[in-house]
């Protein structure tokens, strides 16, 4: 299948599409969402999702949106192409719907607090959070070492997904507070790093949105070829 | 497939799992979690969920968590039983898949820090809390009204989940501002909170759980046989 067009900004949400995208080898084109001009609130774009968010993918069945809802229907489209999820007679499919869910609703959740933090007086709720984001980390840490449906040697979605959101904290909220954050705490996602990093379609992606040679284990900020990734 | 055992508290997310599995007519078995000794947290629940919150579905491929991880796993395995959600190959799966992301990572991950706000200084975050939630609420009308995946005469896993999204808000937390919920507002969801609890499953958890005639559309607090909602 082709036709698809991924909304993206350089290092955004659309970076985890684009993985998948690359991974499972399907042909895609990109529409770059201008975020100085807020292009992902103009009416154009809320036709493709109300939300309002990065990404959106273009398909043939319509506009999906919501990062993990792309993932898991690439995933079941295209089993053909990679096994990037359990299909759903597999014991598996149960626990990566479980990890896929938390990493969408738990750890991108309050990883959006951190980076688009509601109007607040004083420090005290990123200080709180910050505690919150590092027990998730624990969490996904011991999860990965088990390796049963994050952290084996060849990646499902999961792992595509918590790639990007240990690259994020690294490097984001740009003036704020980083020091919480130390990957090498956590060996087993420190691996999986390394792992998606070194990924023929990691690298393709590293390259097309500037995020330098070693994106996920040791980030620095993106130099995209085009758009801005703020 | 026989041998599930949902581990609920009343009023609490496993009573959208309890939805799910009373559609479906699967047989299932309830494990009371004991909320006022923290059970939850309890070694032996962490065993089933890491993430420590309820509910947890054990089954015969292991136990599953995340409330939207569970309802979409039981709609792919039950399907014979009832269409809660459209197949892979449906042209519509992407759309359903959107939104019931969109459910978990920003309605009911919003809701958790209402029920559950982090430890903050004077109430200026809940006040801008109470303006998103009325933002994604609006959103969801809109897709309600327009009864594609949501908002249909016969419910699918999303509905089942908002419904219970539109309880909540009405009754908690029970010493805070819930005047900025008004259902009257959005009359698709005023419908959808209707329809779903004249269902014959619904009406069954509302006794199991004691939420009274009206749980969705006009709440009460529950009281329930056994066990405690907070």
């Amino acid at each position: 299948m082709s036709g698809y067009i991924l909304h993206y900004a350089p290092d955004n949400a659309s970076l985890i599409v684009r993985l998948a995208l690359e991974e499972l080898g399907v042909p895609y084109r990109t529409a770059l969402v201008d975020r100085r001009s807020k292009a992902q609130r103009s009416a154009a774009y809320l036709a493709l999702n109300p939300a309002g968010r990065i990404p959106v993918l273009e398909t043939p069945d319509g506009p999906i949106f919501e990062t993990a809802a792309i993932l898991l229907w690439l995933a079941d489209r295209h089993r053909n192409a990679a096994d990037l999820a359990p299909e759903t007679s597999d014991p598996l499919r149960g626990r990566l719907l479980s990890w896929l869910f938390y990493l969408s609703n738990t750890l991108h959740a309050d990883m959006r607090l951190l980076f688009y933090p509601p109007d607040l007086p004083g420090d005290t709720f990123p200080k709180n959070l910050h505690e919150r984001l590092a027990d998730h980390f624990a969490l996904l840490n011991a999860e990965c070492a088990a390796g049963i449906v994050m952290g084996r040697a060849n990646p499902m979605i999961c792992d595509l997904y918590l790639a990007a959101l240990l690259r994020w904290p690294a490097l984001y909220p740009t003036d704020g507070d980083r020091d919480w954050f130390d990957l090498s705490c956590w060996p087993a996602l420190h691996a999986l790093a390394q792992r998606i990093e070194a990924l023929p379609s990691a690298i393709a992606v590293a390259q097309a949105e500037g995020l330098g040679p070693t994106p996920f284990s040791n980030p620095q900020l993106p130099n995209p070829p085009e758009g801005s990734a703020l």
